[in-house]
């Protein structure tokens, strides 16, 4: 029988759990000083809250669920594992219709999608997911890019960029060329401007139909980044496009008063995201040259109502836990060692196990995550050597002389010195880290 | 379309997940200390991993889910959602047969059983376990007890008995008496008692086939609890029995030496867990007169090994969040109105808004919670009413005097006293709680 988990699936191992764990407690405390709430919903949702919201490619990839009591000769199904976060958060508004709005929420959970495996996609994966709904002020979109800021700097990220647009803006850009009734395709081909540079672009648009004088224009437009563009796109474009333009101003008037630095945020306006699902604001955090982008976001004033039948403007931003975990690791900020486990108490002999317990209970006592070696009548190097594999800073050795003393043995593992010490300073010194 | 979470489900709202956040905070915080490693899997596994390991009953509470690219025509099934954390387990140890041992994590996960909707259980709730695998001694064991005692201190519950038995002391009473033919089906009329009675039992007892002599020798045996029960079964029971007694009088040293409160753990002869399941000691947590029993568990030396072809010998403790979030919201020392927001900065007038995002900075920046007024141009009354319905503590207001004299106006919500300070002073003072 195989024995691994299934594909496309990882079991997350004590030291990759650690090193996630404190990405989770660091992201979590940025979200909690914004007063963002938790939020968990049921991993699997009815097959019809889910069906029609993801389109037909999408649609393949929900891991449908046999109906209880139904064999599989009938295949009938009426649950799904759910695909994203925002379906659910959809729901949960519909559902329970007296929660205050703006109603700010986070939520970290898997989600599930059934990728072909030979694409090295995973099936199962953590999403990590902040929205404002029912705000449609700029105040809410501002705090999405003060989130992914004080997020970077928390997790001590030396280079990022958090690049914006604004999908009027994107709109107003294709209508200034001319090129209104093909808006869709139009983006779709800019939004390849970082892959296949301007000469690919040009070719795609012409293909399209769009005549030289639209690439021309489309090519001007999209010359420039930061304020300079936004000053210009101001100009240039049409009413529609222009109020994009006053929003992002407005939003980052709040991001200022924020106390964000601002040399971590630029307008970019070739940048397209969700072209069928975003209508304000996009937002995308590049961290060459490292992994790319490590989260991304917007204004989706359409969707959140879908259950409700009420209007529910929302913004929000995803951080990609994985992501992140990559650059936390291409960083060198990541514990290859991570463990809970600070000090390793070893048994000198069975007559002097109970006084190991005791020291471990002082250890624990303080606070400091403590094992003791448990198997009975094991080799002292056996030990050290179980004492490093878990990871263990400390080991702590207590022989004869010792108990009649009052003293421990600590040994630093990482630098191999050894001192005897009473045992309130040496759980003072193992506490203090 | 119906927009409440599935059957069986249930979303859990911000004030829910704060209270769950904060007891799994405490819990990690016990398990971290002893040394336990976190660990996650799957939500789901191989079909054929997890059937034949439930018995035909649990078989039928597994919810499985169709075939990737399969229409429901086919009914075909090759994954499953997890029914609970220790068949995962078993397939991780297997899976990476380098983990170093005695293995110790914990796992705090989902699990879902497809019960039938009437009998009001969950089909989706969390497990929280803690497992030693790899180790023979009794040591492991009695960390199981110190845990659970470590928890219920860090929780502040008041009153709670740590009941313990053992496997093989269970199977020596039924010898003493007689009827080792008839193990289970005396054990499983033994464990009525608490519900049933001496009456009930002997009756159950001699339907069974056990003389009277019989049923008379068993309640002899099982007539007292505590210290003197297990000197009376040191003296009647035969080899096995005499060998569970030295293990739990082992186990009760070492839990002794690890400065667990013997008030609070009590050998009870009539404790039967799992029968078919458990080998060795075997523990649960009462905390009458609330909710019952909030945490199970002991040693199964026969499972964990199932994929490995090696021998693991394990044990472990279950902790029952949802009974122990019953248990604490009994005890009223759940906050209602949990929340992560403690401070709500309002808006006097626009002009004014830059200030307070300027104040909500300094407020983050001490590590507090805050939320800022986000509509535009609500009336300070609306403003007030909003951070009460978020669960603020403080509502913070900043008018065009306040920003002149360099002040904040500061209203405990709780109280409704109001006081006027220096920006640094109000950060201090509500930083301080």
């Amino acid at each position: 029988m195989a024995v691994s988990a299934p594909k496309g699936t990882r079991d997350l191992l004590p030291v990759e759990m650690n090193q996630r764990l404190a990405l989770i407690d660091t992201l979590r405390g940025v979200f909690t000083r914004y007063g963002f709430e938790p939020l968990e919903t049921p991993a699997f949702e009815r097959i019809d809250t889910l069906l029609g919201k993801y389109g037909d490619e999408g649609e393949k990839l929900i891991f449908k669920i046999l109906k209880r009591g139904h064999g599989a000769e009938t295949g009938q199904c009426d649950l799904a594992l759910r695909y994203d976060l925002t379906v659910p958060l959809a729901r949960v508004l519909a559902s329970h219709s007296d929660l205050p709005l703006p109603f700010k929420r986070y939520q970290i959970q898997p989600v599930w999608r059934a990728e072909r495996p030979q694409r090295g996609r995973f099936r199962e994966f953590y999403q990590c997911d902040v929205d404002t709904v029912g705000c449609e002020a700029m105040t809410a979109d501002a705090e999405c890019i003060a989130i992914v800021h004080d997020a970077m700097e928390a997790l001590g990220v030396p280079t990022y960029t958090i690049r914006f647009n604004h999908r009027q803006v994107l709109r107003g850009i294709v209508e200034a060329a001319g090129q209104g009734e093909r808006e869709i395709p139009v983006l779709v081909a800019v939004d390849k401007l970082d892959k296949i540079g301007w000469e690919g672009v040009g070719a795609e648009l012409a293909e399209r139909g769009v005549d030289e004088a639209g690439v021309a224009r489309i090519r001007e437009l999209l010359a420039v980044d930061g304020d300079e563009a936004l000053d210009l796109l101001e100009r240039e474009l049409g009413e529609g496009g222009r109020r994009g333009v006053a929003e992002l101003r407005e939003m980052m008037r709040y991001v200022a008063d924020m106390g964000v630095d601002l040399a971590r945020v630029r307008f970019d306006p070739t940048l397209a995201r969700g072209l069928g699902y975003y209508t304000g604001p996009v937002f995308e955090t590049v961290t060459e040259p490292y992994v790319g982008s490590v989260s991304g976001g917007g204004r989706y004033d359409g969707l959140i109502g879908m259950f409700s039948k009420r209007e529910l403007p929302a913004v929000g931003v995803s951080l990609g836990l994985d992501r992140l975990l990559l650059l936390l690791g291409e960083l060198g900020r990541l514990d290859e060692r991570a463990s809970t486990t600070e000090a390793f108490v070893t048994v000198f002999n069975e007559a002097l196990r109970g006084r190991s317990l005791e020291v471990a209970t002082a250890l624990r006592a303080a606070g400091v995550g403590t094992q003791v070696s448990m198997d009975l009548d094991q080799k002292l190097g056996k030990q050290f050597k179980h004492a490093d594999r878990v990871g263990a800073r400390w080991a702590v050795v207590i022989g004869p002389d010792d108990v009649s003393e009052g003293l421990v043995a600590l040994k630093d593992l990482r630098s191999g010195d050894q001192v005897r010490l009473p045992l309130a300073e040496a759980v003072a010194r193992v506490a203090a880290g």
